[in-house]
């Protein structure tokens, strides 16, 4: 694998978030020797054009600048094999804007993942209007072989699909916390205590689905329908507005450990959870 | 324990319940004997007065009718122990309204469990405006007992914190199958292989929190709040229209096999969840 990235010192960085992930890939299954030593397995490369000669796949993790995407994709299909997947990680720009100088826009798809990468297995692939279904196709194979779940989204929507609920689901928090129901902490314990943990396991249509008794989701839906909808416009508009920030920050400071301490306990925990649910990645390629 | 229910066939149909979620608790490490044999520790009385007489907590859990839930706990106060806890099952009635006919309101909590009861840990209670702070103490003990998870709501508000949650993103949920987006079957999939996986483990707030590195959450927001405030507009206001009712019943026909071999499935993926995040009541216990 070829890492190119402009800073001079990316490699002693890429090497030191290797070492501090591997444990965690260790306990999953993975082998983990091309990571942590100079095996020559990963190697570093300054030069664009040099570093995708010779690539099967390419995956683009710039920031989040539509400009800078474009550029760099004009390049890379300009010094790529004709046959290598091209993938873009952008969480918002979609992939028809991102291929517009490209000649061949039909090879970009976007393959978005999601924090912890090295952990949760989803990876959405979005296609662009102009995207080759066999690119798709393409890119489900090669994430599944890396032992992700990708999912292929039908439509171009911003924000995708997973990072849309959870935005809806923190605006309704937002709501919470700022008219002073639950504290952040208790909001949150909320949720791993019971929505949470139910979602880990059965998506929001299957817990419906399930909480129509043997009539499903319809009967679900006919008992409750106008409840949920006369309940939604109340779901509250917060604003993250100057107050709001400020409340936000000021609870952030009651978390039970630094940063890196959280961290570390939820990748541990969510080793875990994959693990009791068949979802490591050893299962998921077995 | 006493169960007081106006229907006749009422007794075996609580065993028959009992029985079956029996070998889940055994699994738990529940001592299951006086549920699922006629040891005498389960009474059914089919008076009122007579069935709350000696209790040392009485739970309603009659259907969401506020005359109903109102008339009832006149009855049962004036049968009960002066000392007895008093609480409410209600998913929506504040416990203000259903206190109003209550010599002493200030007895009355709301202790809402999740579905399914017997597993998820979430309790939440809901003081009314004129319920007493020793009755929400009391009540944390006693749902702490049982190996649950209460939290305490400082408002009352409609809907209470999970529901509330799980509505909006729900909402978000009904727009993108709507748009067609996704399916039901694939945005389950998407919730359960990334933002499921990771609430059930940390919270929104503590999600943000590690996404903004070592700056947490204030880091996070300040990056992302234009991003996040200006998308929530967009994230749809659907409605549950014939057409969308349709729709959604149309495609709850594709779950991979019938509502209760789902929930047998999922009863047994949160029991290895529970056991993985050591959450399981003997741990909590413990």
């Amino acid at each position: 694998m070829t890492v190119h990235d402009p800073r001079p010192d990316i490699e002693p960085l890429v090497r030191a978030s290797l070492r501090a992930v591997a444990p965690t890939l260790v306990e999953l299954g993975m082998e983990v020797g091309n990571l942590v030593e100079d095996t020559g397995a990963l190697v570093f490369e300054g030069n664009l054009a040099a570093s995708v000669a010779n690539a099967d796949v390419v995956q683009e993790s710039v920031p989040e600048r539509l400009e800078l995407k474009q550029q760099l994709w004009a390049a890379i299909e300009a010094a790529a094999r004709p046959d290598a997947l091209f993938a873009s990680s952008s969480s918002g720009l979609p992939a028809t804007t991102i291929a517009e100088r490209m000649r061949q826009p039909e090879r970009l798809i976007i393959g978005h993942p999601f924090n912890p990468p090295h952990l949760i297995p989803l990876v959405e692939l979005v296609p662009g209007a102009r995207t080759d279904r066999a690119v798709a196709e393409r890119a489900v194979a090669f994430y599944r072989a890396m032992g992700k779940r990708p999912q292929v989204l039908r439509t171009e929507i911003a924000g995708f699909v997973a990072n849309r609920l959870q935005s809806a689901l923190f605006r309704g928090a937002v709501h919470l916390v700022g008219q002073g129901v639950v504290t952040e902490q208790e909001l949150d314990d909320v949720v791993t205590s019971s929505i949470g943990m139910r979602w880990a396991i059965a998506g929001p249509f299957q817990t419906f689905h399930l909480g129509g008794g043997s009539g499903g989701l319809p009967a679900f839906l006919e008992h409750f329908r106008t409840t949920i909808e006369e309940g939604w416009p109340a779901l509250g508009a917060p604003s993250l507005d100057e107050p709001t920030f400020a409340l936000l920050s000021e609870q952030a400071q009651h978390f039970d450990g630094t940063v890196e301490q959280l961290a570390a306990r939820r990748d541990q925990a969510i080793v875990r959870l994959m693990r009791a649910l068949g979802q490591d990645p050893a299962q998921a390629n077995g």
